[in-house]
């Protein structure tokens, strides 16, 4: 026997290529395109780095009162962490103990199922309409807890919050989490929810809208109790994660509230305009109320059009599974410079 | 029912006091009493913060690129986490499936069986004898794979070299790890180890040392084969883990070697001599090669003693379980003016 025999198997996910020439149009990872608030480079320049010596401070205090600042919540309703990766596993790890399956969508953020085979929670995927809408009914049922993204990912699809709140409703006796990665671009958050609602967490990051993919912030926001058991297993485990510099840049970024609508306008002009732009050239997509568009060509592979951009060295996403998906391409929303070039390029192929 | 019935529930861990005031001699966390490299600092004021809208590298290949100039190795030795804790966390999920118990010593450090319950990995752990030494022979058994911290914490003492590679051969056919976080200051490193013995991961930290206790890196050392395993586990459920601020500054430190040795020389030289003024005072304790010493008083109880220093702004550490150390005292090595004034307060209680 060797002890290889006893080391966890798995499949390790493959991210987004990171390619390293700036001269690359890089729409794959739903990066902002624009940089952080230049709050955040002055953050950095005025941190005194003796500081670093010590410990950092658990309850990341600068940040979770600059969070409840601008999220109208108190302290004792935030959770953060590195990622909003590290947030959702530590969720799934914390409340699905039942026994029962979790529910999702069968097409989503593709480490919901990872985290459940991880924390050997069972699970099941409830699957999308044909236009990718999540069909309510499916989570009225029995389960041992409801994670839904909304938007959705790679969809971009958003569940009316109305939709949200009859489902949270229901669920009452086990927790449901809401993934809102992206709803900083055009949908409504259901952190208005949470005084009504003690089994609910809200789940957001700072990587798309925040413009800091970079600094590794998520957070969870909820009523105090779920956020306890939250903190409690966090703790019991790992004191200290986030570091006083990433503490520093967030709370920066949070300060900058003009700056951060500013960029997110923009961001959803440039894709609105996408959107036109795409329909003409035969294109078809669900609404997207996110920073892309998740689109399929009446005539051209997925498989084809990623060939073709990536030759120009445009980089876009192209996910092979599920097959009910591979022929789309996910293309994240750039400036409108990087947009004209993509759709420049389009047209050289298609017409 | 309700969804708190189905909540995690876990004992959090209670981290060592982070007084905020910068009037207190803080000597119970064993944090180095002096600032990290200038470069730490340059490193800061020079990095450009538009580059943190992007995603980071996940093989953070600017500080294993140096971590592999400092320790000799290649790259391809190294992995990176979010201070030890995420390192020695990932190893325990990734190596120890085989149902059989992992082995540790009783006194150690805390976290071990807290990952161990946390992934379910059966344990059984050792005494240490009288003295708190580690005996060899309790290693050398049946089990599940093997973790030893050397030097120990919280008791500080080194176990030779030619023991932990005796260790080492006889489990070759279980991971056996080895936890280095306070080896710089005085102990033998098992990283010379790692070219004959496939089984052995060495894990260290830049948070006593390199007196980064803030910016979270911890990394483990080993041979191209058991490190891969870590990254595949890894990179399965969390692809982004340090940001591009941790990756520098930690790059930062390791370029100022000079600069290590001259802190690293001091402490050792302060714990010398703070050595010999306890003993004076009627102290005892095993031997430290680390950046703390582990003492109990011949007529004052730990209990005393601690909350005589604390009332004078001095704070060490006073672990209550198990009780076979709670009447000791973990004091951290801080400057000599610190050290001054501990052993100052000390004589006024004792003489």
């Amino acid at each position: 026997m060797s002890w290889e025999e006893n080391v966890r198997k798995v499949v390790p996910y493959v991210p987004g290529e990171q390619p390293k020439s700036s001269e690359v149009i890089k729409l794959n990872t739903n990066e902002n395109p624009y940089p952080p608030s230049p709050l955040v480079a002055k953050a950095l320049k005025d941190y005194d780095a003796g500081l670093l010596r010590k410990y950092p401070d658990t309850q990341a205090t600068e940040l979770t009162d600059e969070l409840a600042k601008t999220y109208g919540l108190e302290k004792e309703n935030i959770f953060v962490g590195i990622g909003s990766d590290d947030v959702l596993s530590l969720a799934f790890l914390t409340y699905f103990n039942s026994g029962k399956p979790v529910i999702f969508p069968d097409i989503t953020y593709s480490f919901y199922d990872v985290w459940a085979e991880l924390y050997r929670i069972p699970y099941e995927t409830k699957e999308l309409d044909a236009d990718f809408t999540i069909r309510k009914e499916d989570y009225l049922c029995e389960n041992g807890g409801v994670v839904i993204a909304n938007p959705n990912a790679p969809t971009g699809v958003e569940l009316p919050l109305e939709v949200i709140e009859e489902i949270v409703a229901f669920n009452k006796d086990r927790v449901v989490i809401v993934d809102e990665a992206y709803v900083d671009f055009g949908a409504r958050s259901a952190v208005s929810l949470i005084p009504e609602h003690d089994n609910l967490l809200v789940v957001q990051t700072f990587s798309k809208s925040r413009a800091l993919a970079g600094i590794r912030i998520g957070m969870a926001f909820g009523q105090k109790k779920i956020i306890d058991f939250l903190k409690d297993v966090k703790f019991s485990f790992n004191s200290y994660t986030l570091n006083p510099l990433t503490i520093a840049v967030g709370a920066a970024a949070l300060r900058d509230d003009a700056y951060f609508k500013e960029i997110t306008a923009k961001t959803v002009k440039t894709r609105e305009r996408m959107k036109k732009e795409l329909k003409e050239l035969g294109f078809s997509f669900a609404d997207s109320k996110t920073n892309f568009v998740f689109a399929r060509h009446e005539s051209h592979s997925a498989e084809e059009i990623y060939a073709f951009l990536r030759e120009r060295n445009i980089f876009v996403r192209h996910f092979k599974k599920p097959e009910r998906i591979n022929d789309h391409l996910r293309i994240s929303v750039g400036t409108e410079e990087e947009t004209d070039k993509l759709i420049i390029a389009l047209k050289e192929l298609i017409k």
